[in-house]
């Protein structure tokens, strides 16, 4: 094992878009794990959209990150070093731990994940919180019912591409927005959307709309937010249901001066909006991730994942997804199994 | 009986804020009351937000008005003759009725009114369509809780004023807006809320939501949207509800061409934002008016009407509505009752 650790720190709270000065690779030496913790070598690291939300001061759910802090985020790691952790050397677990080489965690914030069971990267991604929030924000929250239209952003992101194709499973149509005909076509053709929108060559998105999805819109699952949303809610049909997941079109605004107009389509249609975070869903993860699983292994659920090499590359991973740069789940593959894979 | 009845229609689709020359008061035979139908005389006309609406070409959840159409709206009236409409000529009715001095309508529409239980107008306001949204927004949609913050704008109008008297009957802090000192002495003073704020005099909306509502808002009554909705949206606590009834400071406008933005604070909230109308709850009015009646009698809801005389100046007051000249509901008086009232 070396004795030097490389982590991501936060150099500044950056405004507006971040650029790569906001990440600082430290080197450090491997920390020894305390009592209860376990030493975690760092196989897949995520990044995620909400991680913008962290590097600014102000409120929001997730806590904020102070400068010097170390950047965190779920991981999948194999288990060096347990100091009465409940978990041995050489099991796989996932958990949030730090964009580092090697992290040091509470064996109770720790996940044993069993890894012939799926890939170990789907536990980030389709099986990991990306599959949980597109299971509870299409069944519980946008709820599309057989013979009804739903409309997914970021379709073919983490979470939109799994959301659309569980609306497909409960009967929907199913209209995506993707923003570069390469996804269009993973979209159509890979995942089985009835349509989806390059909203990078298309100027009127209603018209678009209008095309894709003739009968309106019953259930919306947000991702991006802005122009895109705009249209949406012209199109709401009466009882429609709006999921807001993601706005990732304004994480990099510093301010929206305006806020939410067009709340005239709602009063005639009486549909409802409503924000979520899969976290309130938490008793019932592994129910959510059981069935996902069993849809992933009878190929009801396809994914995909782009999967960027090397930690020193996790900062171009991150800034990726706000350019759009990935087709599915985002990761950065830090280090290979010992075991293999 | 006169010959000649009076009757406004829709002389042209406005563009925007509406003028005079929208409205034309034709003179007409008086109609006859066809088999199954009475002839109505109007004593109260209600004149409401919602018929801008209905002024314009496009799709709404009521149907736009055809240029020649004589307007209608919420009547009480006393019933002049009948051609076998199940009434008698003294009755008191209200119904959707024309503008006009008198107007046919079949029994089936018209409802008796017992007129010694309380003031007929009340039957256009706080007893009549605008308390049954009051009570069916606040009670079923925003639901405040005992101890929560409930804010509601167009605090001194027919609906707002009434929506924050039931959120205070349930236990919640109230806050209103309105425009004017006087509306904010009434609101304060008379209707009892915790705060209220004058809009028209205040820069800072969130400041001032801030001081009012300390503790951040827990449910929304809507009336109003705009720029005092979006200072709300920022100040939504988690699992806050907005009720959206109407969006006044927008009607006029021919094109909004910014959507939701801000739609963030939802996910971190998890609020809802649910659009409702009164009628989906019409085979709840007869209880909620009985309980609007009691609270009413007992002085526990308070209300006020702005009464307009002469049916020739209802486009004045119907226009005013926008400029906020009322305060509580706005009436047309068109005639006295036979029996007196």
């Amino acid at each position: 094992m070396p004795e030097t650790n490389r982590v991501y720190r936060l150099a500044h709270r950056p405004e507006g878009t971040p650029t790569h000065d906001a990440f600082e690779l430290a080197e450090e030496p491997v920390p020894d794990p305390g009592p209860g913790e376990a030493l975690v070598r760092t196989l897949y690291l995520s990044v995620d959209p909400y991680m913008r939300d962290r590097m600014r001061a102000g409120e929001s759910y997730a806590e904020p990150w102070a400068v010097g802090d170390a950047l965190r985020g779920a991981v999948v790691g194999e288990v060096v070093a347990s100091n009465g952790a409940g978990v041995d050397a050489g099991d796989v677990v996932t958990g949030e731990l730090e964009w580092a080489d090697y992290a040091t965690a509470p064996g109770t914030e720790l996940t044993r994940v069993d890894p012939d069971v799926a890939p170990l990267s789907t536990r980030l991604g389709v099986l990991g919180m990306p599959g949980l929030t597109a299971y509870f924000g299409t069944r519980e929250v946008a709820q599309p019912s057989a013979g009804e239209t739903f409309v997914v952003t970021g379709a073919a992101g983490a979470v939109g591409s799994v959301a659309g194709q569980l609306a497909k499973l409960q009967g929907a149509r199913v209209v995506g927005f993707a923003g570069s005909d390469e996804k269009v076509a993973f979209v159509e053709d890979e995942l089985g959307f009835d349509a989806c929108i390059n909203y990078e060559t298309t100027d009127d998105y209603g018209a678009a709309l209008d095309e894709a999805a003739p009968d309106g819109v019953d259930a919306y699952f947000d991702n991006v937010g802005g122009e895109i949303t705009d249209a949406v809610f012209t199109r709401l049909n009466v009882d429609a249901s709006v999921a807001v997941c993601g706005q990732i079109s304004m994480y990099n605004d510093e301010e929206v001066p305006v806020g939410p107009r067009k709340l005239g389509h709602l009063i005639q249609t009486r549909a409802t909006v409503e924000g979520f975070l899969v976290s309130d869903f938490e008793p019932r993860f592994e129910q959510a991730a059981k069935r996902l699983g069993r849809w992933v292994g009878a190929g009801d659920v396809a994914y995909r994942e782009t999967v960027t090499e090397g930690l020193e590359n996790a900062p171009d991973a991150f800034l990726g997804l706000f350019e759009g740069a990935n087709i599915g789940k985002q990761l950065v593959q830090v280090a290979e199994r010992e075991g293999g894979q």
